[in-house]
């Protein structure tokens, strides 16, 4: 933790102490829950991949029909100067696009602006040992391909996850899967193909990444995913830019190839991480 | 207008003036998308109905785990003495309950309550004399039954609905109807049955009491109506708390009926207004 330290958002047009980053009760995502946000990650002062998130950040909120308020290489200076203010470990910092302050409480007006930074805590190494459960539920996002607020179903679901013992939920329609609330989602079949859904996904950053390294050792697919193609698969994941790679070894009480993190699974890990390096060192 | 006068807001547990009326960004509709609301309408001082407002309120938050922060006897007194404060003529008090101040920005905390209070300007004469046009959109809401944040898909409508020149959109799905973003729907079928969907449908309290009004003078029934139901209506009209009963006599470029706000749909009007008198009176 960063103890005394103050810690700055940035508002609009001006950086502000985290605990004075308000908006008014007429913003958009208060009154209609309407906004689009991203997220990175931040290690030694670096924000990596930035450009595929402020790419996606962009791409949400045209989806959203929500103006940018600035050129993205406006804001990444910004980024840069919030991390340099911040001096925080390992972090994430959170871009956040709403409707802004609408007069009528409906019809949107000029975005509203906010980016915060807050550390983070990885899943422990248990999960990565031993793998995570997971549970399914019939749902598909509002907007897939875009990075929205709406987490309705997704915090609805929290008590269910808990009550089934599980770690998270994977969306599907009619038996086809999609994507977890938060993160992607692969299996590894018999013959060792990666594969990942291509419809009713948001484009995860850590995806793209992880279907780039696959594609460098084994064969990928980006395609549908049935329940009982997870049954029969040797291996399953979910990606995120904070979990990067982790194994799931149960869904809906079944267990999922020999029940233990699968051997492709773990080099996925492994190449992600080392796709980070790159990413630092091209910085650096 | 109400000219320089301060108007206030409810935050939480303090009354404030409505410009100082703000939220930290951590909360759980701005990360998240998360909360709930209700509206309801004042006139002459008086809250319309508003025991069913508040109970509609907080079932809202139950369906959606948010825990209450007061007992309704105590809400009630914060909206009578917010209603006094403003001094406000025809206006809407709009509450607002979130997910609250969520450390993570995920897992729901102590939630964050919200009143505030604004004039509003009702439908003009025309739309009343001649009615209205709607198109239809192929939609259901995550949670129908509970009034929650998320209007996502209405706002983003918002422009079809002008390039189409029409005033409002239809949800359906695969032809059965349901509701508008803000409004419920009712036929009148050559018979002269009173007909509104009973399935993924907001419990509107206007749709409520124009139940109750027609039940007196007509036959009524909650059950689905498809597309073509509405082409073979004879009338066909929408409600609202602030809308009242108003005529539809066009629907995705079909006309509905001779094309003229029915006669049922006018009755019902003035018996909704002979209701809120009657309310008015009970209180006065």
């Amino acid at each position: 933790m960063s103890g005394s330290k103050t810690q700055f958002a940035f508002v609009n047009h001006q950086f502000v102490s985290l605990d004075q980053a308000f908006l008014h009760v007429s913003d958009l995502a208060i009154q209609r829950g309407y906004g689009i946000f991203d997220y990175f990650k931040v290690s030694n002062g670096h924000p990596y991949f930035l450009d595929d998130y402020l790419t996606r950040f962009a791409e949400s909120a045209h989806q959203m029909n929500l103006t940018m308020p600035l050129e993205l290489s406006a804001l990444k200076e910004i980024i840069y100067e919030l991390i340099r203010k911040n001096g925080l470990g390992d972090s994430g910092v959170k871009m956040i696009l709403t409707g802004g302050y609408s007069p009528d409480g409906y019809q949107p007006a000029a975005p509203n602006l906010v980016l915060t930074q807050q550390e983070f805590s990885l899943p422990g190494p248990a999960q990565y040992e031993h793998g995570i459960k997971i549970i399914t539920h019939e749902y598909v996002r509002e907007v897939p391909t875009a990075k929205t607020i709406n987490y309705n179903m997704g915090i609805r679901l929290i008590q269910k996850i808990k009550e089934s013992g599980a770690d998270d939920v994977l969306y599907h329609q009619a038996g086809v899967v999609s994507e977890f609330p938060r993160c992607n989602f692969f299996i590894v079949k018999q013959d060792n193909t990666v594969v990942t859904p291509a419809q009713d996904v948001l484009r995860g950053i850590t995806r793209k990444n992880v279907l780039a390294a696959a594609d460098v050792r084994y064969q990928t697919a980006e395609a549908p995913i049935t329940l009982t193609d997870i049954y029969e698969a040797k291996e399953a994941f979910l990606t995120s830019t904070t979990k990067r790679v982790l194994p799931i070894v149960q869904i809906a009480g079944k267990i999922i190839g020999n029940g233990q993190p699968g051997e492709i699974t773990r080099q996925l890990l492994q190449d992600i991480i080392a796709l980070e390096a790159e990413d630092f060192a091209k910085y650096a």
